[in-house]
């Protein structure tokens, strides 16, 4: 993978647009998602207007349940007031297949719906039938929480799957991005012993310092990454070179590659050259 | 789930058997894995004997990566030598399908393999072209490192799966149980910065205290678990609720279910009652 990503052209990537970009930072260090507007265009417009009133400032990770989320924001013993933004939206679940976003299929039979793939750097499930497309439930992708009703969610309150693919989820919650970065930090939170993995007590509750749109901040001040296109011919290597491994340890090669097992590279850009 | 566990009969549970359970002691609490010997005799039965060599007392987590696999046994520069039991192995990777071993299919279409389901209280895989039967790398699967060699393990090195199930690796390492209870406190081990999530400092190396199987110990001090029957009406209905989720917070149901999101409950049996 090393090799083929070692050996790309430049115009194989995209730069994470820093309008787009969360920081969150936890006493272990920064958390970066990427939002994707082409999906869920008023979660991350609301997401970034709460963003904004600092309304993550100073909130906390409420909940960690083992192979399934890690969750943060307020909770409900201990709220917190929204300035400007929108206390509930319409669900954001899917959207009509004829949105002119390019899509990627992968060959491979998934569970769950007739077609995956990715877009724009996404892993996206389609249904020609129902004229459907939507992102999907992988690894490190993040939701927007809801309540019962579909519309009761605003991106206040958000998770990140830190376990096998809760696919069920799918079309159920309005996902909004993915953490590209320090998911490592979020995956490891102490599991809650409450229902659900919400931790009981509010000193089990990892803080979170601030969280902050990078291009809110100075360029100098932001982190550079860029991610492999998922329409470029590099990344259709890197999907074949996990649908069929050929390295020495191999001894047999799936010929196959769930939508969730393909990996989505997101590097530093290689500086220029200096003197 | 939980009102479909309560009602069920106790004919639809298995006592785990002690001669096939282990028991891992962290610092931060007990890890419990049922070996499946059916599927990797020799493994379990060289395991067993590793265990009883006190192999693993003072052993460590050596690899933490994260969506991947947390490892156990002795770093490279600090090996412990094998007494009794056996140094290298024969590759159990597959087995005939013939095997007298019950098998509970799903009927949802899975990536990697022409057929999925359950043995055993185990994800299992089956090709019937090949005639080949195999255990799945789903979350807390336990298997045997090996090197590039396919006959190079023999279970002094183990793994669980702590992320989405590495498919990839089925038949290609062999699996030897599942982690049934403590899985929570594996999977939040920090994520090693070193190649493919290796610790690069000793002291990041969390100590295994000891391993010890519970039927070598006196009964009073067994924890008595139970499993779901893969081939029993519960369990069928369990995958079913699964399939089709009909609480009020669903809005859509998949109407599928992957072998990897199937829940395979464990508890504590219930108490005879008491005077």
């Amino acid at each position: 993978l090393q090799q083929l990503l070692d050996q790309s052209p430049k115009s194989d990537w995209r730069a994470i647009d820093p309008d787009n970009t969360l920081y969150m930072e936890l006493p272990a260090g920064r958390v970066i998602i990427e939002l994707v507007p082409a999906f869920a265009p008023n979660h991350v417009k609301n997401i970034k207007a709460l963003v904004r009133e600092a309304y993550f400032d100073g909130a906390v990770i409420v909940r960690s349940q083992d192979n399934y989320v890690v969750q943060w924001g307020f909770p409900d013993d201990a709220p917190r007031a929204i300035k400007q933004a929108q206390k509930t939206l319409k669900a954001e679940f899917d959207g009509p297949i004829g949105r002119p976003i390019p899509f990627t299929a992968l060959a491979d039979p998934d569970t769950y719906a007739p077609q995956v793939g990715f877009s724009l750097g996404f892993p996206v499930a389609r249904n020609p039938e129902l004229g459907k497309s939507w992102l999907v439930h992988c690894y490190a992708m993040v939701g927007a929480g809801r309540d019962t009703d579909a519309d009761s969610g605003n991106g206040d309150e958000l998770y990140a799957v830190n376990g096998q693919s809760p696919r069920n989820l799918d079309r159920n919650v309005t996902l909004v991005g993915r953490v590209i970065q320090g998911m490592d930090l979020l995956s490891v939170m102490p599991r809650g012993r409450g229902d659900l993995g919400f931790y009981q007590h509010a000193e089990e509750r990892t803080p979170i310092k601030s969280v902050t749109l990078a291009s809110d901040l100075a360029p100098a001040a932001r982190v550079a990454l860029e991610a492999l296109r998922t329409d470029s011919q590099t990344f259709a290597a890197v999907v074949e070179g996990r649908r069929n491994r050929k390295d020495a340890w191999y001894k047999v090669s799936a010929g196959r590659v769930g939508v969730c097992n393909v990996p989505l590279p997101v590097r530093a850009p290689a500086e220029p050259p200096t003197h």
